[in-house]
């Protein structure tokens, strides 16, 4: 990835973790409420990459406009993205997030679930600021844009989920995608990007399409390298335990090839091991679908996949781009697209 | 109750009803996102009383308004209270909502807190929906009265399970008020009614403040029947397990005037009880705490607390209401608030 790129998510960092800091309340007589809102900075304030504003923020930069009118509205991505990771972390029995217990390991699953329904309201509050800053009728045009997406996601939620409750392993790759684009996509590229050329002021409706296209391979592309990540990241770096997809029993893109790749014998011991709770797999049977992965290229399969998805999505943003006067903004934007399949985080 | 207030209330529910039924979605050609529709479509439907939305409609009416400009506005109550019952209800540990098993009971804890989220994306898509109803900047006044009213919410349910957690039984009546209000009486009076009022679009910032005393005395006159409904209600006809506040070693007024009247040693054994995990508690056990509130006349205590607070609740509406002009919907208020106290359910 480009230096520029890196500073830019550096910057956006910045930006984003103070205007977060500055909006979250701190202070209550009250010290039980005082004590929520420590619980509510808890998430949005862990190190994460704030991927999300900076496509934003590029976006409104390649279509001429300012970031300080995308503040509010690419702080808000961050503040859904706290409400879905406290929520997801307890539908998938995660451990870690970012190098730290889960919210519900540390307080239980009742006050987790509040903090993130908190995190939730809180996101809605930050948008209605949009009004004093972009006036009612943009305002009102990204609340939709928030809309569709929440609908979006809680429905791609809810198919990875049914496929987990319901022991589904017959996933194909076009399954695969499809719930990825309705869980990831939209919130990670789709609207991050649209978001950021409506605060503009100067995008077309057809742009506006196009991002449709961009950020469904984008997204895919980054679901892919995150769930390759949790199989062979560094836990320091990653921020969750290592393969804890497997032991949550996450279909993931290398699952779903093993199944079509091995023997039928391996295929049993394989749906033996993951339709276990997550508690009744021992490190070694973890370890043995790990191995089972490295012998049939699972990983370089995905991996392979992640890389076409990325470079669909830079083939399709040239494409597009040329006509846009923020050369800057695109030249960080294509890094980032790099960024998103060479990450170790 | 007087008659037009039963029929005011029916009349609301076929309203609301109806126009649930209509907006939430149905058909999609993903197996498991139409079967997610379905789960949405549950608490929302189940027979609940409607009676924030009539609040909301009764406000509108009283200062000369029309409810038809209210209906997304008082539907979106409805949908708010889907969702933080869902999450409740797993916050809780209950099992019985509206006379059928909780979701999470039915569904796993996983799907049903997503079911609730997509409830809660749901309440601010209705909300948006007032634009074109309404005009933007009614449509924002009515988004920051749900964003006070949900911020209020999350903070007064964290509350109550920080005193479950900590497991504190020092907890005083005012202590018990401020919970109340918090988690009760902004959701199910005070915003209702300001939000109705601001509808009409003749309502002044002075009787707004009105209905935040107004609706602070009936919420909690109303959480304190709920209570103890709980205690003696019929399962049938209240819909919830009966002392099921008692297994789930929820704060009430009852039993907050117990700890303080009993002796000592009764106070042990009480604690001991209490301290229990829901499903560590035996029927006598339960039983056993139930007698005690009735040796110390607890129940009656709180009843009276209630009607106090619905009489303070009556006599300021009477205080403020006289120069409004709608007549029959003032009268119907009127009866509500004795409803809230009389009610079986």
């Amino acid at each position: 990835m480009a230096g520029s790129a890196f500073e830019y998510l550096n910057e956006t960092k910045k930006q984003i973790d103070s205007h977060i800091r500055n909006f979250l309340p701190t202070v209550h007589k009250n010290p039980e409420i005082k004590f929520f809102y420590q619980l509510m900075r808890d998430y949005p304030m862990r190190s994460g990459k704030r991927l999300r504003p900076a496509f934003c923020f590029l976006a409104c930069e390649m279509f001429g406009g300012k970031i300080q009118d995308a503040i509010h509205t690419a702080t808000a991505l961050e503040l859904l993205q706290s409400w879905l990771l406290i929520h997801d972390d307890i539908e998938d029995e995660s451990i870690l997030r970012r190098g730290e217990p889960c919210l519900h390991h540390q307080h239980g699953i009742p006050m987790a679930v509040n903090v993130g329904d908190a995190l939730h309201c809180k996101m809605w509050e930050m948008l209605n600021q949009n009004v004093s800053l972009l006036g009612y009728e943009l305002s009102f045009k990204i609340l939709s844009e928030f809309i569709q997406l929440s609908n979006r996601v809680v429905e791609g939620q809810h198919i990875e989920l049914s496929w987990m409750q319901e022991k589904r392993w017959d996933v194909s790759d076009e399954d695969y995608w499809m719930m990825c684009v309705q869980k990831t996509a939209w919130y990670t590229c789709i609207t991050p990007c649209r978001l950021g050329a409506l605060i503009s002021g100067s995008v077309q409706p057809d742009q506006l399409e196009q991002f449709i296209h961009i950020g469904t391979d984008l997204g895919v592309a980054f679901q892919i390298q995150d769930d390759v990540l949790n199989l062979i990241g560094e836990e320091g770096v990653y921020g969750k335990e290592i393969a804890g997809d497997i032991s949550e029993g996450k279909r993931t893109l290398m699952l779903i090839h093993l199944f079509r790749s091995c023997t039928e014998s391996e295929s049993a011991i394989l749906t033996s091991i993951m339709d276990k709770q997550r508690q009744e797999k021992t490190e070694v049977e973890v370890f043995d679908v790990l191995n089972l992965m490295k012998k049939y290229n699972s990983i370089q399969y995905a991996e392979q996949k992640s890389k076409q998805f990325a470079k669909q999505a830079s083939d399709k943003f040239d494409q597009v781009s040329g006509i846009l006067p923020g050369e800057e903004a695109k030249q960080i934007f294509k890094s980032l697209i790099d960024f998103v399949i060479e990450r170790q985080y």
